[in-house]
């Protein structure tokens, strides 16, 4: 066999001892905190049927999809099959195209420029299977497909990983973990104002400085409608997103060529003057005069005051801001929008989500409302590992190293160790007598805070050594006093 | 949008709060006692490169990896490539194979003889990633990538899911949960008691009855050796470990047919009629006697004896049972083999691995001891369930429901509420006024075991009722009342 050097796909990572406990440290807390709401967890395969992803993120989305290569003979399906609009048809160990040189209408196909065949084409007879996208339409699939099982409200929380194709860059991946919280089957605002709860204690625990920022896609609506374009909302929220990043005169000439109409982009005016204020009791009034024409404004006006009433009660408005401007690309919400801002460091979201009031209809079943967040484990790591956030304390696991000096000493140490473990204590013995040197440098790697040294002395007496690795001093110790210091 | 019949791929799993909270128990015993015993957890991507997961699994396992489709035009590496034998060339929207209608030789190509390009060939052009099919290999790949940063011996743990495009069929899985743990870096034998005691632990802690096989893969090659047949040690074995199931004239059979002379099998009779023998006191002064002309075999006999030493020491030795018979598959193992059965459930080992001396030795890093265990926590939930061994405790996660029975009793529960998750109880509120009865059966379904009644009579003393779902008792209580109770 020949030796190859090792590598692992562009965009993903593997997670060293280091990472991984202080990964677990955010992934514990944010699992504790859904736990003491209510929430409970699921699971689904990493997998799902093509079927179910496809043209549910955009045409954009569909690209980013990995797909998996059917098992066995993955052409059997490409002879089998007659697409519409030409088949593949294979002869005499020939693939070929049934529309030979005809030309796709519109021509400009890439693929077919380069004298290649239309990939796309192939594709859905090829694969069927796809690596999930998100956590929120394998949680549509689930409830629609589980209904029956399933008590409602439902109050679930899923903690896994995603994967996209997307190009790798800094703090980008092609594999990364969301931690989804949602509930479906309630229309109650109390259900947001807990959703802003959650988010406070979980940020709150990892000691992460944060925003939560709040609005309403029916507010969106209502400014779309007294601007005189009732029907341009999607093109008018992803503008109005890009305020922070573009400015002001950026989103009117982006309107502009977007075929708003001029009345439209003055009308549009006041609000966008109004994109940087983020006070609700500034705000509110401000909307309610100038959305009174519109029943749908109305409605998000009222449901935002009924949430920011709540979270005032329960003294959360301070780190909550309201904020026009902010839409989050995915037009499947439909009432309240949040998003979350980390303090201190200038990173993208590191919470979000938003009401959508359909997300099961596509996969059959009607009517049933949901609300939902969803937390980016590795942007909060990235947070956390650049303002030192993760306490000293998660650095360690092991508490003890037992010092190997040979075969009588091990047999000397081996029940002491069996008692160590059983009062709960990480503990491990060195598996063979190295150098003492070798196994006091394993123990300051591995950050382990205790040496037990055992030899002669400490065999005629039936005591043990106990070194402190931080300050280098040492105690003549029974086996119940060890544990009693270490613990 | 048209409404689809939701569904997932076959093989794979959705995981329900009820499994979760089981399978939940599971993994935390592990991952405790793998902690417990010094180990640290590190994660790998989900995607390897197909040149790190190639060849590692035999030429059944290479069928069964599930390949990743390259992203964007996957036909472009196509057009690129000229592989070996025969590329593929595309012109005119035609995608052709070069050896044109030259057939391989050796002939009989399935996909050929059906008119169709044989997949084999396009598949290292429109495929580079796949599925990790274990735990092992990445981690070998792993330690060979980050030699430099890892600290010798590198005791890891790993929980993660793996893919096998098996055939689906009852309690085999497409996507499925491995829990490793391995020691790399070093040869003392007392890995491979630790790993006996983690093992005894696991099963302790989760009340599972099992018996540890244990054998030496030296042992076997001592008897391959004695019978004059050391060359054929993996066809050997191969048979050897059928004996359980197929029986004695079954495995004579076998052998026959792959050619072993009759004075091998002959010579091999002593040694099957000892693979139904299971204590060490037995086997032992056997095999010394039979493998005394083999050098290996000896040395396997030497840390068996060992290993039996410590056990002993440790009164371990009764769930343990020496099998020469025992092989398993993988012809990594160099030394010591490890195998778990369940008692009182007829199903395939619940844990198992062993030695393996050059694992990364395929990556470029010679002459590094390991060895390792991995526990199949999906077959571990599967006897669990049977013996309906999952503690009552871990059924219900929310402790608390409040009842909402309108905006001024929801005003009232709201900081009570908060007051109890913040002591670290599980507690909800129903999120609307509900019918009563909707109320409590949402808490009966979903194993809730106290609710809170706050009407207009609690409002007016500051008390609450406290309602046992399972006696009906209903008491008065304060906030700290409730607490204390509830605990």
């Amino acid at each position: 066999m020949s030796v190859q050097k090792p590598s692992i796909p562009k965009g993903t990572r593997d997670f060293s001892p280091d990472e991984m406990v202080k990964r677990n440290f955010i992934f514990d807390t944010i699992r504790r905190v859904f736990q003491l709401y209510g929430y409970l967890p699921i699971e689904t395969p990493a997998m799902e049927n093509l079927s179910t992803l496809l043209g549910k993120y955009g045409e954009e989305g569909d690209k980013l999809l990995f797909r998996i290569l059917n098992s066995g003979n993955f052409l059997d399906g490409v002879s089998k099959a007659k697409p519409e609009g030409g088949g593949l048809r294979s002869e005499d160990g020939e693939l070929r195209m049934e529309d030979g040189g005809q030309r796709s209408e519109g021509g400009g196909l890439k693929a077919e420029e380069e004298g290649l065949m239309d990939y796309r084409k192939l594709l859905p007879f090829i694969a069927e299977k796809g690596l999930r996208y998100d956590l929120t339409v394998p949680f549509a699939r689930f409830v629609v497909q589980h209904q029956n099982e399933i008590t409602f409200p439902f109050k679930r929380y899923q903690i896994q990983p995603v994967w996209r194709a997307d190009r790798p860059q800094k703090g980008r991946y092609r594999e990364f973990f969301q931690c989804d919280v949602d509930v479906i089957g309630s229309d109650s605002l109390l259900n947001e104002v807990e959703l802003v709860q959650i988010i406070g204690a979980i940020f709150k625990e990892l000691g992460v400085g944060f925003t939560v920022k709040l609005n309403n896609r029916k507010i969106l609506a209502g400014i779309a409608e007294v601007i005189g374009e009732p029907n341009r909302l999607t093109d008018l929220t992803i503008s109005l997103d890009k305020i922070d990043k573009a400015g002001f005169d950026a989103v009117m000439n982006e309107l502009r060529q977007k075929g708003f109409t001029e009345h439209a982009i003055e009308s549009l005016l006041p609000f966008l003057n109004f994109a940087s204020e983020t006070h609700i009791n500034i705000i509110l009034p401000f909307l309610k005069e100038n959305l009174s024409g519109s029943q749908i404004g109305m409605k998000g006006i009222g449901e935002m005051g009924m949430i920011y009433a709540y979270l005032n009660d329960l003294s959360l408005t301070d780190s909550v801001e309201f904020d026009i401007s902010l839409a989050r690309g995915l037009n499947y919400y439909t009432g309240t929008i949040i998003e979350v801002k980390a303090k201190d460091v200038p990173i993208g979201s590191i919470c979000g989500g938003g009401r959508y009031d359909d997300l099961t209809g596509i996969f059959g079943l009607k009517g049933v409302s949901g609300v939902g967040i969803s937390f980016g484990a590795d942007r909060i790591y990235d947070v956390m590992n650049e303002l030192n956030l993760f306490p000293e304390t998660i650095q360690s696991t092991t508490k003890v190293l037992f010092i190997n000096f040979g075969e009588k000493e091990e047999k000397y140490c081996l029940p002491v160790l069996a008692k160590v473990r059983r009062s709960g204590i990480p503990a491990e013995i060195y598996p063979e007598a190295a150098k003492l040197k070798k196994q006091l440098d394993y123990a300051n790697k591995k950050n382990i805070p205790y040496v037990v040294l055992a030899g002669e002395k400490e065999m005629n007496s039936g005591l043990l050594t106990l070194k402190d690795m931080n300050t280098g001093e040492q105690k003549e110790v029974s086996a119940e006093g060890l544990i009693g210091l270490v613990r």
